[in-house]
């Protein structure tokens, strides 16, 4: 699978900047720099020391492309462990193309998506995991996701998988040991010991699975559904919580946030909020239909948001609001309820005390807000964070964000299982042998340490071009 | 003007991509840089040679951004002149906004737009001229907007204009010498040497002038008005033409190309088409009032393109179309015309014989194409490219773009061509002075060696933030 031929790639966002940087890799990826570069001192790139920087003019016969700085890796000193040649020019999208287009015909081919990357892997510069988590690096958008990625492309999650596989095989290795001597009947391995070692495998994988489900939100976003009539101010409401995340953004020129109206960072944790049409019971078929789809959107979110206008509370009774708040809560008990009570400034102090009474009974959170004073923002912001497990992300503990890695780590645990179970019933060592080895497979699918090309096919086509 | 702070911003095309290049120039930038940035092997970045790159993390405090190359370049050996880093970091922009967010609380503030390339220019890096050539630069999306840039970023068209305001100066001091001998009545300056002088600089600067009506074209696209009715096959034909210079771009993957339908690149040259609605003579008043609008898109042009459908041929007369044609060569007696004819492959050889003897009397050029089939589009290509006096560009010569540039060699033509007239009619050495320090003032506004700050801020307002 592993090739030396010299791949390039647009290595920086497409489009025109102020610079682009073209990246190079593969055994002659000086050399061919070097057929089309004029350095201002005449320097030979061959000739250049590893992670150097040179000014020059990229040539295509007697024609000028630009003036670029070239950086120089040896390999393995590089990201991808083979020479690397990076070349920064000017930004247009025309530079672009006839630079690539250049080196395409002077020995380079297009880079498949994640190729650079795939070859870090091959050479070693990489674990499969960390080679993973840097797709998951570039795609991140909030602080959780982000920690999450660069936890694990400094290989803290390999680490403790590859700790737990290394003191497995261990203990494989002597039960190997004594099918090699099965007539004497010996023991090699400490049956005490390893039990207890499956133990802690099984702690660890369990803790590493739970994590998952936090993992996916942060990674996905936190699907919360807003239940509401539809004049009581949800887009008020967002704009509320978003403005102050925004405030942050447009203090940078240059860096732009796609902005889709109801995706929201909060406190480094993405939120989705999900619009529904409310439940208010009607006697319209069609409203009807609406509240079967509020319900299947709540079924989706992990959040319920309940959105009321002070101005409905006059107008509904307490005692219908009440109705309506516990038919969410029959439905979906076991799903986090927030009640939000918007425009309290149009309500007096006892009303608000009434309110709190009535409805704080309820099993369900409640919060005072005026979005359009700002008025209790930050404290909703609180209580929406509170429903996020965020324990694990503050101990900096190991959290799973890969589906792939969770089917691994589901199979692992499973092996681990049968292998104590057959501990416990004194299962003969050659069965259990075959069951270890399956746990040690699916801890290696992880790592990359067992793999295959189609695994390595599927897992690199998701990146993007020129990393 | 010149300050000694650190800028930073993004120097890449804003939005993710695999990695991105953060900039800082300034006295502090290195010292800056070292504060965030953990190196591998515990490097002090303030110690490392200028031109050297290094490998590391982006700290904040105990918390990693990211694993980033840093590129360190000690002034005066940067393009800016300052010391310089450039950190290339992963491309989310996430990270992007981190990394900066980082850097402004550690002593740089954002850059202006442009602001890179101001310093460069203060530090005297490059001329005004070669400051403004890095703008147009970047936004070349055509091989001869490309070609011109990079002629004028390496200072072909300042060297030309030094040249001669050196000459000039020359001759500007013996008469200023001149003046404090005016009771000897002596002449320093040869006053035939002078007068050769002077007819050179009318002459190059009369070159320049004529090379912007070139210029304009080329750095804006040259318009061509389409004519022919409705349903001739307007698009048909820019498919046509456009197809083939897409099939180049898509081979490369990673790089984008903002397509507008009717502006295409041919032979290196934009073409910027504007449809008409014909000049079909009718009794209807609407219609009428669709000629006169063709008529006015035809003055904004710069070649008229006819188009005719050959099956128009059989339905209209041959006469009648002659006439048409006739009443735009009437009106624009010295546009260009080209008279295309769509779908040949319907026509007899008898047919095509006879159009070409009826039309190419008329002082026009004719080509048959099938823009189904690709027959006769490189030979319309070649018609097309024929009506640009490509020749300075072929043979290298200086073009000027740029309006201020323009402005500036007409008032500098204005006032030799004074000081010629002074000299012819023995006008009194200090009135002649003055008139040469008008002109050595324009070709310095050009340069740059006469400038302000307000002329300055419009010049760099026009770039991007991070170059």
């Amino acid at each position: 699978m592993l090739n030396n031929d010299s791949i390039v790639a647009l290595a920086t966002a497409s489009g025109a900047g102020a610079i682009a940087v073209i990246r190079i890799s593969g055994q002659d990826a000086i050399s061919i720099a070097n057929s089309v570069f004029k350095s201002i001192k005449e320097k030979d790139l061959t000739k250049q020391k590893t992670h150097t920087l040179h000014l020059g003019h990229i040539v295509d016969g007697a024609k000028t492309l630009d003036q670029v700085l070239v950086s120089i890796f040896k390999g393995p000193n590089s990201y991808t462990g083979e020479n690397t040649v990076e070349i920064s020019c000017h930004g247009s999208t025309y530079i672009q193309q006839q630079i690539i287009q250049l080196l395409l015909r002077n020995g380079c081919r297009m880079a498949d998506a994640g190729e650079f990357t795939l070859r870090a892997f091959l050479n070693g510069k990489l674990d499969l995991s960390q080679a993973e988590a840097v797709a998951d690096l570039i795609a991140s958008d909030n602080e959780a996701s982000h920690q999450i990625a660069m936890q694990q492309m400094r290989g803290g999650f390999s680490n403790e998988i590859a700790k737990l596989r290394e003191e497995l095989l261990n203990f494989a290795s002597l039960i190997e040991l004594e099918l090699d001597f099965a007539e004497e009947d010996v023991e090699f391995a400490d049956r005490s010991q390893f039990n207890e070692l499956l133990n802690r495998i099984e702690f660890v994988l369990k803790r590493l699975i739970d994590s998952f489900a936090v993992g996916n939100v942060i990674k996905n976003g936190i699907p919360v559904a807003i239940v509401g009539e539809p004049n009581v101010g949800k887009s008020t409401l967002l704009n509320a919580l978003l403005n102050e995340e925004r405030a942050i953004v447009s203090d940078i020129a240059g860096t732009t946030r796609d902005t889709i109206e109801d995706e929201l960072v909060i406190g480094g944790i993405g939120f989705r909020f999900i619009d529904t049409a409310g439940i208010r019971e009607t006697q319209d078929y069609v409203e009807s239909i609406g509240i079967k789809k509020t319900f299947e959107k709540i079924e989706q979110a992990q959040v319920v948001l309940y959105l009321v206008d002070s101005y409905e509370l006059s107008v509904v009774s307490l005692e219908a609001l009440k109705i309506e708040i516990e038919k969410v809560k029959n439905q979906f008990p076991l799903k986090p309820l927030l009640i939000v009570i918007n425009k309290m400034d149009l309500l007096s102090e006892e009303k608000i005390k009434l309110i709190e009474t009535q409805l704080t009974t309820h099993n369900a959170q409640l919060q005072f807000i005026s979005a359009k004073n700002k008025v209790g923002i930050d404290e909703l912001k609180n209580k929406l964070l509170s429903f996020v497990n965020t324990g694990a992300l503050r101990n900096n503990e190991t959290i799973v964000t890969n589906t792939r890695h969770y089917d691994s780590l589901l199979k692992a645990l499973e092996e681990i299982q049968k292998v104590k179970y057959g501990l416990e019933t004194n299962l003969s060592s050659d069965l259990m042998a075959l069951d270890i080895k399956e746990a040690l497979y699916q801890f290696g699918m992880i790592t990359g340490q067992v793999t295959n090309d189609e695994l390595l096919g599927n897992i690199f086509a998701n990146f993007c071009i020129g990393k």
